[in-house]
């Protein structure tokens, strides 16, 4: 049965609107996930997501089976009761991170071994135990465990990880007993070849959904972009396609003009800790000294919370002085940009009006925009 | 004009239910204002105040004057418009703060100079000065300036400290020109005769309201409570009192029974930030082993948005892992919990209750409990 269902069609790019049916929700696409790492979109309250209309976040795996553990979630009764949301969960399936550790793990064809920086702790991540994880955890869309390589790397390492990712995602489909869906990833770095020939015998797996991955892992962007469009082709128009860890305002609709459906990044958050704000005028850096007696919004467009009462000068005064509220404040106003800029790329779909959407600038705003 | 009425009292203490109009918000007392340093009560939106019905917060008029300074505020059409807050706000005078500077501040009969420890910028803070910055400001309450001294001080100097003080309280009730009410703060450390011969002075400059300043900076806890009834009971029934400063769940019940009106407190944002949440069995510190797998909320009986969603061990994982989100919620919760235990304060008295309203424990909470 399929879950996914594409209600209307972009006619000048591959661009479309569409439904994906979970257990706790119904998800509207090209629809962005707010990330959750540790079980907390960090400083946004699931209230707000949820007046928001937010329907999805994800949560990391490798994070939470570190800390609390599979056990203490098991006891909750899964995830959604632990982290207490209530809507649609994605989570990963651990592999982008146990990769990144670098030194400290060793990938066989059973599994990748490695010790958690946090406590050094040792553990082996196979397939099997990465779907009895997320099926423990009870998730709306689990992942497949794959081997994403680091950028740059030599052809014949990323051949070798798509390669493996491909035995691995068998392992998974195999191996996962739900309840939720399950989605297969495509590897091959920039490679269109490798991309192409690892296509075709994933898509015989069967996954509820296809997940591009490899890609904004230290890529230029037009690398980026292209590779995404390449890999969106090669996915099945009737399944949902999820690109993973991407990106800013422009890289999402870009990549929906490419066909995907589905988007995860820390971007938001993480920036705005850092004190940058997506408007649709450009990036917000508020300590900049020209926002000292800005007394605007951080975007006169903008009807989150945040604009609704705060002024640039305001925030930009918070943030100089290392408020508590500063960096919460601007990710706040982060996460509703992204979620009312997704809202607008569905309006438009719906409404054939996506050819007329314009790219945010990704420049910094100037004074007084 | 009196501002203030009060609507009833308790039979068996000095507690009474009251409403203090200004010019933003009709503020019920017994009341507790959130604390906003510089313009944000920290980890705490503007929109969950005003839906928790909290009717007023304080802002720092030492740190606003630092930055952004008194010509932004200007600009911005007065402090309401800066902060982006609607309801009723009140300014302390920035004397407590001055004085706490120690040996980069120098009081002399006409003010106090000071050299900001954030960088080294040199002000001489007058009680006109100080009345000048909250009529900029615009706020609903401004405080007169005052000279706080030090526990533990000589007699001699908290002698000092009231009698000019009090000269300074003229000249503040001489200088203000509004637009909103003005306190005068009653000094006089513990010692009841100082504070007895500073009462009738101060009370015949006919102040709006009148604070009980001094106390909560280092004393044991008996003599704090020993000198705020002694204290309140020298104030007029008919004008509300203000204990600056003050305290903890159960201090703010002792208090009203002693006669106060009004509190501020930065203890539940400090406090939750650090990981302390107040709760009616006692303080949660929420990093504690035995938080590691209880699932229950930080107080069963509460029903704020974090007591609603989260449970201590999804809590506790967050904080250890210094997740962003983790001092946010505590702090949420902990202001939650403060205005939700003045409101049942408030009803107690109206209700004829009060005698029967238990103190919160202050130990820490139990297991499980």
């Amino acid at each position: 049965m399929n879950s996914f269902r594409v209600d209307s069609e972009d006619p000048a790019s591959s661009a479309r609107r569409g439904t994906l049916e979970t257990r706790h929700a119904s998800i509207e696409t090209p629809c962005f996930l707010p990330v959750g790492t540790r079980g907390a979109v960090k400083g946004v309250e699931f209230d707000r997501l949820e007046e928001w209309d937010c329907r999805a976040v994800l949560a990391n795996t490798y994070h939470l089976m570190l800390r609390p553990g599979i056990d203490l979630i098991r006891r909750a009764g899964g995830l959604h009761a632990f982290m207490g949301w209530r809507r649609a969960i994605l989570t990963d399936s651990g592999g982008f991170q146990v990769m990144s550790l670098a030194s400290r793990r060793r990938i066989t064809e059973e599994g990748v071994e490695f010790r958690a920086p946090e406590d050094g702790s040792r553990h082996f991540l196979t397939p099997e135990l990465a779907m009895e994880l997320q099926s423990d955890f009870a998730v709306d869309i689990a992942m497949a465990l794959d081997v994403c390589p680091p950028f740059p790397a030599e052809r014949e390492e990323i051949a070798q990880a798509a390669a493996i990712s491909l035995r691995w995602a068998e392992r998974s489909r195999r191996a996962f007993a739900g309840p939720g869906l399950l989605f297969g990833i495509l590897q091959g770095g920039t490679h269109e070849d490798l991309r192409r020939e690892a296509a075709a015998p994933l898509l015989d797996l069967g996954f509820d959904g296809y997940a591009i991955g490899g890609v904004a892992v230290g890529e230029p962007k037009d690398a980026i972009r292209r590779i995404t469009a390449f890999s969106a082709g090669l996915l099945p128009k009737e399944r949902p396609r999820y690109l993973m860890g991407v990106g800013t305002p422009a890289d999402l609709l870009e990549s929906v003009r490419a066909g995907v459906d589905l988007f995860d990044c820390v971007l938001p958050t993480r920036h705005g800790r850092m004190g940058h704000a997506y408007t649709g005028h450009g990036e917000v850096t508020i300590k900049h000294e020209r926002f000292r007696s800005d007394l605007s919004p951080l975007d006169p467009d903008c009807a989150c919370p945040v604009c609704r009462r705060h002024s640039r000068a305001y925030l930009r005064n918070l943030f100089v002085l290392k408020d508590f509220s500063a960096p919460m404040l601007l990710s706040l106003h982060n996460v509703f940009f992204y979620l009312s800029w997704m809202r607008r790329i569905r309006d438009a779909i719906a409404g054939g009006a996506l050819a007329s959407l314009e790219v945010p600038p990704e420049e910094k705003v100037a004074l007084g925009a």
